[in-house]
């Protein structure tokens, strides 16, 4: 340990530390400086940018050796706070700069690093700055964080009032609608550092709060011989070592498997005890005093493995002298098939036809959100075990983790935390359970933080899909037929991956008037990391592969894939069906396709002429759509609650992950209450914990159209139920509480789907969201590299709620999708467990230049007309990308991500075959 | 544990706390906001101040359970921060009103919350609000806050501008001198609640770190038969109870004992373990996790005691009966004897002579700090134990404790941290070796804090002095000779007891030309709290004495008693000596006796006119000095060290206690570079360090001479070593480094003083202060209770360095004198352990009225003149107040504090008496 002088923010501080500590932690651990985030905590995602002596510094790797004495160190809460925001903080506000808000923070100091030196940077300078600084968003796209930059720089240079930052509620009084840019209600708390995630919430735990370190495999496929947990018991600051010998219940987490499912769902160890079945599975948990000692102790846990054959792909899964990875359950453990139409044989076969076929490989697309996993938990004072994580569906995963834990419905509580994106992987329960375990084995508050190679190697992943796609047509290529062949690898844990197999029947071709198909889907059980959800939930990769199959099929055609589509897609007023054998909720393809039709043409154009002999520029198109709900029937529930301050609580389980649940709610009920004339300030948003009204999760789009629903519903029951006898306007809360008057009103709104049947066939979804996308690329043939150069994404998500929202995930998807189609991926579990391993898009792998364009058309069952949003950029663009790529070389690649070595090699196959 | 929301300073903060943790615990704890403080814990003291819903609450005794959903709470942080201090926090270091700092936050947010509901008060109702309210200071004496509370509220009405509120340096740049209101360095950071006490500094140690909590004796007096630890030892979180056994050196304090002391001075252990010394002695360290957990532990530590009888006395220890409290060693282990000029006996045997006798008991009057004692301490880069605590002597502590802990000098080192107030009780060591031995036990970072009822029980007191002054006069009252004859209850520890016994000879009758003296000095070892020094040290005790005796003398003489001290004062050219024969450096008492005569008439004819047959007025007079400096030869050390950057660091050991070492040390090394003129905010103080020149403890009123000389001289030095050889200036660091030229500067300061002999006789300071008080009292016939309604002290320090600074010592010194004259004592242990039952001054105790006449006159051995200032007041006060009760009363009362009973039983028996 050494002492040290440093100014933080303008005030001394004389500090006592180790000099191997970084920056980062003192600022966070002994300064309770929390506005700096630590996200990867290897110096890759600038969450933890502070500036040092004028110099913008990664505080995650700088260690406080190399601190100078007396070194000036400002942190976000130095830049301002929320009753004095600084003007990059508002045009932060103004922008949506921050949806899940967790790289806010670094992004703004290093903003105010960039400015501080260049107050009038171009676009390209700040693009290049945050790429140098390796600023990483993984929710906007970075398009809006860059609008932010450069009007920020303009009131800071004096070109404009700062007042022209601030938001101003029309004169009509609204804020829901595609001209809204009402500031979501976080913005504030984001933009400052104040407010609190998971690992902040942590670090504010009373002192008696213990440290928890997980025991993890490392291999990726055994059976457990014994655990011996007794010497590291005895070392320094140990306070217990939990193993699944703690476990109160069945020591199972329950996947609520199909009763189609070949396995019963409880396959999922909370703790292992028989099995190792992936890399990272918990084995124990150490709970200590502090981090170090913790991880000290899980060195000296001794757990004997008998290794067996680890399954890391379908193949391997599936081939014959494969063991049942759970004994009991074949491999190859749901089964889904679609029968739709006539059958397909006799069309395939008839020579008139003209056939084609396309084999994909999809990746295992890691979520990445800039914020790792955490949670913590503690023993309330009714005794219940209350559980703090970024779950996005409490009420869901209480159901999962109830039964493992011997835990009655009373006894488990489950709340949401502030988090740093999920974009879906937190649809699966990760650490909760393990937190909950911990807590009532030790009776103390405990937390546990993953650090980012434990949040890529043991939270779920997008599951790969493996399979074919083959359409038939007739001369003219009007689609007569297709045939889907598909495995979904899903990892060792069931959870959810049946209905995930359900996707590629519902979206494989979902563009087009399909009349006839026959296929079949698989979901197999491996050892690789376990499937959870991912934005576009399987209609990604069906529509990936269904996408480039339809480019395949008009270059068999010899078409244009653009007539191709257009010819095929569903149309105004036309009488087909999705591949459910369901009719659209809006038809607006066509409409989209002729709209993108003259870009299309001109990017044609500018590829040809622009294309070199070192560089090949590619124009690839496709269309899909994917759902909004759960599949089948779907319900959700809320509650508009008016306080004796005037104010309303919208109380509803509606998680907010950074897509912003907090605007969807507060949207909507200003919507629904505009009778009332109220002011949207006087809405309060709620955290999701299973003590609000049940919601159900927020993923696959539902939220806006479920949620939302129910928050309209129960604002109608708060209006009617409140309005004042003589029409003299609505009761106050006093006056409510004198007449005895409810001033609590529940809504709940359902919707009549209908799940698919044994031929794949219902009406899964009320509410869809459609989309066409145009992509202008660049390949490098020398390397294989691609640049996406120039994204169209024309939209149909019904009506709009706030535009700030969507534009940020829309802008934020494609960049996603970008990321899916060239970069990411977690197949090597040692190279993929950073960010920039597994391929992270930072601002120069996106281009600034993506165009969003709205098609609204109200839904019938979307509150005021709004479909979902956050899943249709994760459908699209991609397969887009994939056909640019063959548009500019004439070479297929049939597995993502493209990454330059496969699109050299199918190059490469491609002159072969020329040849 | 429950959850709340609240909002702190405008952040929305989700909490998870216990409902019956205190919010200042939450506050400091968990969210790290470490401007509000702690101080007596109780309720007592308002330091931790804060506003909760609008109303001024001490965060200290309200739980969690009390503080309501979305409250909405104003700390010291919401105020202003050093960039962007509030009104009332630039009027509070405008006008002084941080000394030690300590109680500013809570002052300052009780500011807050008076103005923001009484936007115009009167001076009454500010004093009525901090009464109220329980704002207590212990180092301003008020009135500077109510100066600062009174300009805020103009300000903040609009009636002055806030640029009224900074300071604005000279036109010639100078800030020594009795006109200069420069505000001290540290005042931004103590009015901000950003500049880190103990408390807070250990918050801020690396997760690591251990809890300390002590195992006490809770008797007096007794043989240790065993210390069983084991079953505390298996407690959760408990990393290592630390006894005797583990302390690796001697296990005693060296307590530095003269050659003519009967003791030793090593018979005070750090950790108990043959004996109990006294209530609270240390027998054994818990260091756990947390708090909580060692606290529990404690409990659990068993010791098996002899008890034997407890001598709270000095008649106690005496009695013949009483064994020996450290076997080997007399009760009484120290004699002094005083022969001034002729035997006294045949003088007081003359029947031309007119003789008098006052007895009197002083108290054991607590020091008060708000902050109670603290330290930290870690193990360095090194290998060395760095110790961080309230030293005010960082080098001699060392030298005191590092043989008990086998510690070599590159081992230990000393650090001052910022600290809420000690007045002296800090030159003890206190627990110092005891976290040092914690840490080599441990290797951990360890730190200690004690409670209030720990900072009452088990840290040094004033020492009592019991004992008799006589004096002998000619018919018209000038003095012939004075015996005198006292004994010094010590408490076990005889560290500097013997010193102390001393002052008795040096300052019995200071003020006066008494030409022979017999007297006669004893310290005595009792089982009652250990004496450390304290303001005033020994001075305040004798000239209680010999003031009130020279008062009774007045009285047998029928004389005016301002009358008989002017008559026998040191008068200007006069030939008297002092008590130690020694020559007087300044002869002011005739002037100032003058000067105050007008007042002292107007005084005693407003109270004749006043007094009531319920309520008594009176006035009292006294005269006294105090020496700075250590009895006999004394020098100190500095460095001033010329930075990169241009800054001057005046590096020195001159420990801060609140006094203003930044300000003496920052003001007289400006003086000192005059001829450069240097920006007086380029000069950077340094917290005390045995790295640091040796600059010797700051007690005695010896800073400023002693270390402000050695500043003198560092800075005469580098003046002579940095100036130019062309006579162009000075160098700048990089010429300096250029040229060759040295850029640190040493400077030693000494002063020729001899000790005392065998008759009491030398010349034991080269420097001494001296003052003459009046003050004007009311005594509530029916309870005794006593007012003090003005106070006009006449003071002689030498040249004033800085304004706020002398002002600020001395109004808080005349309080410290209130109180020790009338109501503070720490004689029952359990009734005295809180700041209320030991009688602490708030504000309505201490009048706005006391009026400080400076007498500047420049001394030889002081630096451009100046003395020191802080023992001065709590030297000549005191005395005038129990005159004044006799003025009033023609009572006596023989006993500090005058507690209404004890003025009660005075007029009860001089009632008897006159019957």
């Amino acid at each position: 340990m050494i002492q040290k002088n440093i100014y933080v923010n303008g005030i001394a501080h004389n500090i006592f530390v180790d000099q191997e500590t970084t920056l980062a932690k003192v600022l966070r651990e002994q300064l309770h400086l929390l506005g700096t985030k630590i996200g990867c905590g290897e110096g890759m995602c600038g969450a933890c940018n502070v500036i040092v002596d004028g110099k913008l510094t990664r505080s995650c790797v700088i260690k406080m050796k190399r601190i100078p004495e007396d070194a000036k160190i400002l942190t976000i809460e130095g830049i301002g706070s929320p009753l004095n925001l600084h003007p990059i903080q508002k045009a932060w506000v103004k922008h949506g700069g921050a949806q899940c808000g967790f790289c806010s923070p670094g992004f703004i100091v290093s903003t105010k690093a960039l400015l501080d030196s260049n107050p009038d940077p171009s676009r390209d300078e700040i693009r290049d700055w945050f790429q140098k600084n390796r600023n990483a968003c993984r929710c906007t796209g970075y398009i809006p964080l860059v609008n932010a930059v450069v009007e920020a720089a303009r009131v800071l240079r004096g070109h404009a009032n700062v007042e022209s930052l601030d938001y101003k509620l029309p004169a009509d009084g609204h804020i829901f609608g595609s001209d809204s840019r009402y500031p979501r209600p976080t913005a504030i708390g984001k933009v400052t550092g104040t407010l609190k995630y998971g690992g902040d919430l942590a670090l504010e735990l009373p002192p008696n709060r213990l440290y928890l370190a997980l025991v993890q495999a490392e291999v990726s496929h055994a059976n457990i011989k014994s655990i011996d947990t007794s010497e590291a018991e005895k070392m320094p600051g140990v306070f217990k070592i939990i193993t699944h010998k703690d476990v109160k219940g069945n020591n199972r987490i329950n996947g609520l498997a199909f009763p189609t499912n070949k396995g019963d769902g409880k396959e999922r160890p909370i703790l292992c005890d028989s099995k190792v079945f992936q890399y990272g599975d918990a084995i124990a948990v150490v709970a200590a005093y502090t981090e170090e000692q913790a991880k000290a102790a899980v060195k000296a846990v001794k757990v004997d493995l008998e290794v067996l054959p680890a399954y890391l792909s379908i193949p391997a899964a599936k081939a014959p002298d494969a063991i049942e990875i759970h004994p009991g359950t074949p491999n190859t453990y749901f089964i889904q098939p679609h029968n739709k139409g006539e059958d397909t044989k006799p069309i395939f076969a008839d020579p008139n036809v003209v056939t084609s076929e396309s084999f994909m490989i999809s990746s295992r697309q890691p979520h990445m959100p800039i914020e790792p996993d955490c949670a913590f938990g503690f023993i309330n004072d009714d005794g219940a075990i209350i559980i703090h994580s970024k779950s996005i569906g409490v009420h869901l995963h209480k159901v999962m983790i109830q039964e493992g834990l011997a835990l009655g419905d009373d006894q488990l509580q489950l709340v949401c935390n502030p988090m740093g994106g999920t974009f879906g992987y937190k649809f699966s329960p990760t650490i909760e359970a393990l937190v909950a375990v911990s807590v009532q084995a030790t009776g103390r508050p405990c937390y546990l933080l993953f650090n980012y190679h434990q949040q890529q190697q043991y939270t779920g992943k997008r599951s790969p899909f493996y399979g074919t796609v083959r359409f038939a047509t007739d001369k003219k290529g009007k689609i007569l037929g297709m045939e889907t062949d598909y495995d979904v690898d899903h990892g060792p844990y069931c959870e959810f991956g049946d209905l995930l197999t359900l996707r590629g029947i519902q979206f494989m071709g979902a563009a087009y008037d399909v009349p006839n198909i026959r296929g079949e889907g698989r979901t197999v059980c491996t050892n690789h990391a376990f499937g959870s959800a991912f934005r576009g939930y399987g209609g990604t990769q069906a529509q990936l592969f269904s996408e480039v199959a339809a480019d395949v099929m008009a270059a068999e055609l010899k078409m244009d894939p653009w007539e191709f589509r257009y010819l095929n897609c569903h149309k105004k007023g036309g009488k087909s069906t999705n591949p459910s054998g369901q009719d659209l909720d809006s038809r607006t393809y066509d409409e989209m396709l002729l709209a993108i039709k003259p870009a299309y043409e001109e990017a044609l154009a500018r590829a040809k002429a622009q294309s070199t002999p070192t560089h090949k520029k590619g124009v690839g198109l496709a269309a899909g759509s994917y759902g909004c709900g759960l599949d089948g029937p779907d319900s959700s529930n809320a509650r508009a609650e008016l306080n004796p301050d005037g104010t309303i609580t919208i109380r509803t389980a509606w998680q907010d992950h950074g897509q912003g649940a907090d605007m969807g709610a507060v949207g909507t009920a200003h919507q629904a209450l505009r009778p009332m004339g109220v002011s949207p300030e006087l809405l309060k948003f709620t955290w999701a914990d299973t003590r609000n009204p049940v919601s159900g999760p927020s993923g696959g789009s539902r939220s806006q159209v479920m949620t939302g629903g129910a928050v309209r519903v129960a604002c109608e029951n708060f209006l009617a139920g409140l309005k004042k006898p003589d029409g003299s306007g609505y009761y106050t809360y006093d006056e409510a509480k004198k007449a005895g008057v409810p001033t609590d009103y529940d809504g709940t709104f359902s919707v009549p789907g209908v799940p698919l049947d044994a031929n794949g066939l219902g009406s899964p979804f009320m509410v869809y969201m459609y989309g066409v996308c145009l992509a202008e690329i660049t390949v490098e043939l020398a390397t294989g590299k691609v640049k996406v150069d120039k994204v169209i994404f024309n939209v149909d998500i019904g009506k709009v709620n706030n535009r700030l929202v969507t534009d940020g995930q829309l802008w934020g998807g494609v960049a996603q999708a970008i990321g899916l189609a060239l970069t990411e991926d977690f197949d090597d579990i040692q190279k993929h467990k950073t960010m920039v391993g597994a391929g992270f898009p930072f601002i120069k792998d996106i281009p600034d230049d993506i165009t969003i364009n709205y098609f609204e058309s109200p839904r019938e069952y979307g509150p005021f007309g709004a479909a979902g949003t956050g899943e249709i950029p994760l459908c699209v663009p991609h397969p887009a990308i994939l056909n640019a790529i063959y548009n500019a070389t004439g070479a297929r690649v049939t597995r993502i991500p493209a990454l330059p070595e496969r699109v050299l090699e199918a190059i490469k196959n491609k002159d072969k075959k020329k040849k």
